[in-house]
């Protein structure tokens, strides 16, 4: 059974990488200027990403019973989100990460100029794409999106975390300030995924609402602790980066702290924590549930 | 006579500094997670700046008889994005400029990897700002303000104007590429804070719009070649930053392509042209005529 639903959840990875991937080939034909810039964004963007974070998007909506096609800006929107920030994350005077996805960082295949824009161009384009969107929801709703997923990017949320993370490289974290941090970094994007996906049904109720944001909650932090245990553990062709480079660069992270099978353990209570909250959503939650399960067993 | 418009210019400059600092300190209280990045962000935008796009912004809103206070936010915003754009552009791998706004850039007050976040930032601020603006527009509205905002930032607007432009450092360039460069790179955003201005009526016919976006390419263009001009002939600390680097870096330029004389030429020409096509704009629009004035005769 268990089986059954990764293959499942396998295909419907590999068909949202799909819808995403041409979704953003749209949004980038519409560019005519700067082929070279564009080029650079493609690569940035397209290909080779998990895209959890978008299928989080459509699977929140059809918790609520949202239309997929209403789910699409906002899923290619926070993707272009994710990935921005990986590009910016790997240069030089951030993480100074020269393999991405499995293939070289945007500032090795580029330069560190082109990286510093491409990013810059992603996180622009994502505002324009919900701001742009042609779906059935209200200005209103539409407004909240942006709202929604500036503060989740801005320094309230993923950059704040990053500059918090950055800090923490030299200092003596205690767990407390990890979760803050991941709070931020990781966590932040992915309950703006959920929230973005469950404002594709007008009808959504507050309760609705609580639900998901409690699962995002749970899984967020989940998947920051598979993350840990992954750059542990895995290979680097299976992650396509360097392996131990956390603590290659002697960061705190959840197995520093807690040791490899403490690390373990919390991430399956998240992840049961996180699936547990679901019980009052009906089968139409099934793929949230089925994704929980993946954060963290998932190997790359 | 003009010596009197350029002193209420003067005042105008320094009210709108004073009412976008405040503004924009309002937005930084609200951040509690990360003091250090909100004082580096504050560091790039608060102090200094001469606030010519949140001026734009107002005297256009002025210009179509829109109130102070619902340009306050889109104000605001252009002047994030261009404090965003200063901070990436100075970086070492961009411009490598040390000083700016006469003190040191902000990847030397503080890092590199600090700039980067600080640009990134500054960036998603200004899009929660328009989305979060309690102002008396509608959503729709809103929303337009953004999808403008991310068109002028983005690929098709000011980044893809960097890019050309650090492209063009190492190949000769034309007089036409020069100018789609900067049509780009500095003159999106100023038509974008001239339409964002215009948009705080909902009233302001179509008619009107033309009428100031023919005198938002005007003057962003005739801003350029003056940047140009005072890169060549001002002195370091009237600047705010090191004279001569444009040719340092064998940049080209309106001065290298025209010879001085010329592009001081182009410039006023330019700077009349704007002023013309307000003619049919009632007195409402000085504002807009003196700030047409002060772009080719500002000496920083």
């Amino acid at each position: 059974m268990e089986t059954q639903n990764f293959i499942a959840l396998d295909n419907l990875l590999c068909q949202t990488q799909k819808r995403v991937d041409r979704y953003l080939n749209g949004l980038f034909s519409k560019s005519i200027s700067n082929q070279q810039l564009v080029k650079a964004m493609h690569y940035a963007s397209i290909d080779g990403g998990k895209r959890i974070r978008p299928l989080l998007v459509y699977a929140s909506a059809k918790a609520v019973g949202a239309s997929i096609e209403d789910a699409d800006a906002p899923a290619c929107a926070v993707e272009l989100i994710h990935s921005y920030s990986l590009v910016h994350d790997d240069l030089p005077a951030m993480d100074d990460d020269a393999l991405r996805r499995g293939k070289p960082s945007v500032h090795k295949a580029f330069s560190e100029a082109t990286a510093i824009l491409v990013g810059d161009a992603l996180q622009s384009l994502a505002f324009q794409c919900l701001s742009q969107q042609k779906s059935s929801l209200t200005a209103e709703t539409k407004l909240t999106m942006i709202e929604i997923l500036s503060e989740a990017t801005g320094v309230e949320g993923m950059t704040g975390g990053q500059a918090m993370d950055l800090r923490a490289e030299s200092h003596n974290v205690k767990l407390k300030s990890l979760e803050n941090i991941h709070r931020l970094k990781t966590g932040a994007l992915i309950k703006a995924s959920i929230r973005l996906g469950a404002l594709c049904n007008p009808k959504t109720t507050d309760k609705q609402f609580t639900i998901l944001e409690n699962f995002a909650d749970n899984i967020g932090l989940a998947f920051q602790v598979q993350d840990d245990i992954l750059d542990e553990i895995g290979d680097t062709i299976t992650l396509g980066k360097p392996q131990g480079s956390d603590r290659a660069q002697s960061k705190a992270t959840y197995v520093s702290l807690l040791g490899i099978d403490e690390a373990r353990k919390k991430a399956n209570n998240l992840s049961k924590d996180a699936i547990d909250s679901l019980a009052e959503l009906s089968l139409s939650a099934n793929v949230l549930r089925e994704l929980a399960s993946f954060v963290v067993t998932r190997i790359r």
